[in-house]
């Protein structure tokens, strides 16, 4: 039996070989391969739910908590709203071949820009099957191979799915190396799979910081990935505050559990006499814990003190740090010492400080009058989304179809040769 | 004292404090700061050529070779030029703060992505002094904070540099360590700058393929580089003969030491016949070395057997393999196998086989009827270049200063919330 080093080297060197037929393929048969995937998954219903209660059943007798065994489980309104996301993919605008705008120089050269596939991408993510499909319905789309690494508890699932999909890109003829599970449990696979720099040309980790700091500790191929998401709302001085109460409530309380939901609410001392004490109420209405400042305290009597480990702090609940602060500036400085780089918004009516507050706060969506949950591939109109990256290599924000390319450039001549 | 461990973490933090004021700064006073570095480069140039005669002297009781010596010399003309590229980089459109093409969403929100600053950027290269300034201005003028370590044997020169951008930068009103030299010779020093991820976001290595190799190791980094440039010319059935020879003997000839230079030449076996012994002749009469396959050995005498290892070989110097092949997908396949995903050019006259060589090579730069030579930020029309990258992630082929940005998104709103 091959070792786990070999079977994943293995696997790279067959993607990197279906990764150059995807990369040549055009659209048609891809939109093909991925509307007989979404036919698959709903006529294979049966077949996937009953190897999902295989990764449940294990799941249970391992004593995961509720929440766990939820996110794992496969049922009829998942699949179809699986198989509906494939349709969405297929129906997005192929980037690959696209050229953009050409420049001529002086002696005639025509010279653009092609957008092509980046090559091979795995995607180490953890327990929800759906990513299994939701990824590599993207990353066959832009013209890519993915070898799919999800979590030990979903592998029966996730090995049925890939059973699917590789029926689809078979009946498609494409080649079915061109999405792989990796079909073995254990660690060892991911650390393997990290090392083969030469096949595998970007690494996307999906799941807690604990994965994200195992995967760039040991990666050798570039990674793109968020670790968390510190989110900011900053009501200015003479903001509208009906505005600002509806901005941050839904921030903080739409869906708390998610990554662009905001963690701190800072607050222009000038508006916190007003401000805080209504939008208090509510968010303690809400279920809402709030930790304050000392200032906030005096004008939100539900309020507890906030420690310094509450200014960056990641809660993904009903926890709400808040600050009072004496200035724009004030509120810059706390978003660049505290802040993870990822959502951050301001509720003005001040044309000049809104100007400053989106060139100077250095995150990757910052937003004006409107709520931190618009940081969405979805929301903000790219499609799809495969993730959202902090890192401000390759891609910063929400990763479309777009940001699962690159370009090379392309350059027409009539026998133009160099001098100097 | 300080251990280097510790003098490179201060530097980069204070890179990173550095980087954030240059990311806000407009214009004027980074194109001040840049002029200023011009015009003292060349009232300083008793001093940097005193602080480079250390340098030239050390090196000669190190025994180092003629080339070495003459690529670490600062003359008046590599003084005249370095002024002069500065000046150029100050008279580049800033890529910093524009907003590309704005979308709006069905609830009003308006989208765009604007153009920022990477943050910090740390660069490793070899002997030559000239890079110092060059990468300085480049970064400088991209809103970047910048941590160069050039080579021990520069030491001198660079940090007699570095004092002169300090002044212009002190000048000019924006913080010295915007620029720094890393003022140690010790390898340890390269080590500690790749483990700074928290304060640095690229690391761009320039030099031979060994420091590119150990860069890649140790960086923690996001890493952009190129490891050679394995350039390929394919003569195509029925091209025109007289444009093949001229691209071909510019592509080999003109500059043969540099990374965009053919290094392996590709003939359709129909065209063998006519092309291959006159342009073997004219190869071989400028001092060409060939290294020919069966075929081309019928054809050129004055050719040697190529081996193996001559087909993935970057030589660098006036060495040519040469291979015959019966089609364009066998050149294609050929540079699949043994290229460097650099640089190759196709010259024919048929409308779908351009067309396939273009979209299937997979190269960072592809041409059509044009030597390998043009690869090159400024004979692309890119303004000056800080490197050229294999790697697909962030950039793929030239980077100019575009390169050294990214961008993030910024949403106007008037008091959207998401729902659901």
């Amino acid at each position: 039996m091959a070792s786990i080093d070999e079977t994943i080297k293995e696997m790279a060197r067959a993607a990197r070989r279906a990764g150059r037929i995807m990369g040549r393929c055009p659209s048609a048969p891809k939109d093909r391969a991925l509307l007989t995937l979404a036919d698959l998954i709903l006529a294979e219903a049966g077949t996937l739910k009953a190897a999902n209660r295989e990764d449940i059943a294990a799941a249970r007798q391992r004593g995961l908590s509720a929440p766990m065994i939820d996110r794992l489980t496969l049922t009829d309104a998942t699949l179809t709203a699986m198989a509906r996301g494939v349709r969405e993919v297929a129906g997005l605008a192929d980037p690959v071949g696209s050229l953009g705008p050409a420049r001529v120089r002086p002696n005639g050269l025509q010279i653009a820009r092609m957008r092509i596939p980046l090559g091979v991408i795995g995607i180490i993510y953890e327990s929800r099957p759906n990513v299994t499909v939701d990824a590599a319905a993207l990353c066959l789309k832009a013209g890519n191979a993915v070898i799919l690494r999800g979590g030990s508890e979903a592998l029966a699932s996730n090995r049925a799915l890939a059973e699917v999909v590789g029926r689809a890109l078979a009946q498609s003829g494409l080649p079915q190396a061109a999405v792989q599970v990796v079909p073995v449990a254990d660690r060892a696979a991911v650390t393997a799979l990290l090392q083969q720099e030469e096949d595998v040309d970007l690494i996307i980790p999906r799941g807690g910081e604990e994965l994200i700091r195992f995967v760039v500790a040991h990666s050798r191929i570039p990674v793109l990935k968020h670790y968390k998401g510190v989110c900011h709302v900053y009501v200015d001085e003479g903001a509208d505050l009906a505005m600002a109460e509806a901005v941050c409530f839904n921030a903080k309380v739409q869906r708390p559990g998610v990554c662009n939901a905001m963690e701190t609410l800072l607050v222009h001392r000038a508006e916190a006499d007003r401000f805080l004490p209504a939008m208090g109420a509510r968010f303690a209405a809400a279920g809402v814990e709030l930790r304050g400042c000392p200032e906030t305290l005096q004008r939100v009597p539900a309020a507890v003190p906030a420690r310094e480990a509450d200014w960056p702090a990641e809660y993904l609940e009903l926890i709400l740090a808040v600050r009072v602060v004496g200035s724009l500036d004030e509120a810059i400085e706390h978003i660049a010492a505290h802040g993870s780089s990822h959502t951050e918004a301001i509720v003005t009516r001040d044309y000049g400080r809104a100007r400053r507050f989106v060139r100077e706060v250095d995150s990757s969506v910052v937003l004006v009058n409107a709520s931190t949950r618009f940081n969405d591939g979805g929301q903000l109109g790219l499609g799809a989304e495969i993730g959202i990256s902090t890192s401000k290599l390759h891609a910063f924000g929400p990763m479309g179809l777009e940001e699962l390319t690159t370009t090379k450039f392309v350059v027409y001549g009539d026998g133009q040769t160099r001098e100097p």
